[in-house]
């Protein structure tokens, strides 16, 4: 991962690099604006060519997209070897996936549901910003593993 | 911790066990609106009574909540005994921490800096609606870590 050197040790991360850690796990946080407020949803998640995929049930957060498409959605993670933690931050504008052969390429994705809840509606990301940084942990503690890590060890 | 039973294996969890779950952990996903549009950042975090209490640099975040001090925290763990996963949002009232006493509270507090640069900034959200619920993982997988267990580890 190349990475160039910004104030108060923090990195910038190049595009290239922010899709390389958004590839790298599957759990994000999506947040959406619902009547001028913001509201905020864990979704389950895969990375499509340049747009972020999720899957969802019925209810606020699908009602929200497609209401007011404007979103922000942020992954981050660890790095263990070298206690370098990062974090992506994608903006962009939601869109439900409907056309046949958009959804069957989709329905592909491997979209790990975190829990087990009818999930029927397939949602894009189409991404207009995406930043990312990477720091080293303060505490220099090497952390052992995330959360998506950790969902995904046995797998490996 | 005491669950009630929704559809779909979704559990809906107490005010009190949404306390408890917050209290467990130490980074969680601020969602903020920034002109008209939502934006979201991770942080570090602390509770202290019914309220969040986060560090920040000056800056975009700072600035947003400034402004439009309507905010919605997310935060998510695993219990990995149970492969119950959960996941609590906040939504409140963010307002800086200015008065010298309740800083000095604040500063006891062990608001961990997930990353080194200059945090002089404390900002307070007031809850107003505390929401939580928990569910099984869909894989029957048992997750043996998330990234806030992995951080405080070392310190048990």
């Amino acid at each position: 991962m190349s990475l160039h050197a910004d104030s108060d040790q923090v990195s910038v991360l190049s595009v290239e690099d922010c899709w390389s850690c958004l590839r790298s796990t599957d759990i994000g946080c999506l947040a959406v604006v619902i009547d001028d407020r913001p509201d905020i949803f864990p979704v389950n998640y895969a990375v499509d060519h340049s747009s972020i995929i999720f899957r969802s049930g019925e209810g606020t957060k699908v009602d929200a997209v497609l209401e007011n498409p404007r979103v922000a959605f942020e992954v981050d993670g660890i790095e263990p070897e070298s206690g370098t933690a990062w974090s992506i931050v994608v903006k962009g504008r939601a869109e439900p996936i409907t056309a046949t052969d958009d959804l069957l390429d989709t329905m592909s994705l491997d979209i790990f549901p975190w829990q087990s809840g009818k999930k029927n509606r397939f949602i894009r990301i189409i991404a207009e910003v995406v930043t990312g940084r990477s720091f080293q942990v303060a505490d220099s503690l090497l952390w052992d593993s995330s959360l998506s890590n950790a969902v995904r060890a046995p797998k490996e």
